[in-house]
């Protein structure tokens, strides 16, 4: 029998730099996990590639693989609409392989009821202020809509809560090793690994 | 407020190598955690130094240290007694400083109950049978004692379920980085960090 692979989910506030932290963890390779691509209906940002950074669809496309209970988990947000393709997920994790989400604090919540044993990591910002300057140089959000996500930061920050790790978002590489130090100390434990001594505790 | 030092507890079946593991951990040198010496009535090995590997005292003195509370844990095992005297312990903790404890199996059993919120880690043979020759090997046993003690490494093993994590002892310095590793996840833990984060959120 193969050991199902573990789910990996990394989500945190909006703003707090999931994406960047994700990135630099793939763009290192040798990891013994597969990212799972998420889904949106929001227009892509410059530089970002369909099929890479996300898969680009339309709110038609979308709406229909919730109504099919094709997604593990999906959120609205300004407008648009994140999730995940439940199928990816499922045969990554059957084969035996681990699988890496990285996805917003709404999707999370989801996917924690769906699949409590997965490993849930909270992105937190270094302080609240560091988060509001980040969103303000990204530049891509007016003042009243900055205000709004801090508001909604503060409260993200409090659901860190329901998450197993919390992860500080301050030097990247730091927070890259810290997450691969978590997945590694997780293989361990011994909700994971027991499965296995019962079977050659049944052979003597 | 200074945070409160996390206990770290290493077990195991008797012979599968806790001492020798311990010991690779400490020769390494840079840990962020203090090692606290057990208490033993059993003669010293060849080469054992006390106030190193061991505290050894005699039996009156220990029974007189747990009729008066003083330790945090103990066991009788082949005729003598092991344990750790509780005073240390605690006051590493308050000061804000990790504590590594080496016991046996009923010791752990008796912190976790003191102090659950330590860190439970099982170091693990790669099979029983490897268990065995390394017992013949150390070659202080007669076989009588092995085979009890083989019947009480497998009720040992079960115990397994009762701790946090478990460690192969095959290569003894993958089996160092392996509790290293989950050492540094554990301080990670929303549980042990989201105190601090409840007082950064009352400032705003």
């Amino acid at each position: 029998m193969k050991r199902r692979g573990m789910l990996i989910v990394l989500s945190g506030p909006s703003g707090v730099g999931k994406g960047t932290v994700r990135k630099a963890i793939f763009d290192q390779g040798a990891n013994e996990f597969e990212y799972s691509i998420s889904m949106t209906t929001r227009k892509p940002r410059e530089g970002e590639v369909d099929g890479e950074d996300y898969f680009f669809v339309s709110k038609e496309e979308f709406e229909d693989r919730i109504k099919n209970g094709g997604m593990l988990e999906y959120a609205q947000y300004v407008d648009n609409y994140y999730g995940t393709p439940l199928k990816y997920v499922n045969e990554t994790l059957d084969s035996g392989k681990d699988v890496f989400l990285e996805i917003e604090v709404n999707g999370a919540k989801q996917v924690r009821e769906k699949m409590p044993d997965g490993v849930f990591l909270f992105l937190t910002p270094p302080d609240l202020m560091e988060l509001k300057q980040r969103i303000i140089n990204r530049g891509t959000e007016d003042m009243a809509t900055i205000d709004k996500r801090m508001k909604k930061a503060v409260e993200e920050i409090k659901t860190m809560r329901d998450y197993d790790y919390a992860v500080v978002n301050d030097d990247i590489n730091v927070a890259v090793e810290e997450i691969k130090t978590i997945i590694r100390g997780e293989h361990l434990r011994v909700t994971r690994v027991y499965p296995e001594y019962q079977e050659m505790l049944g052979e003597m």
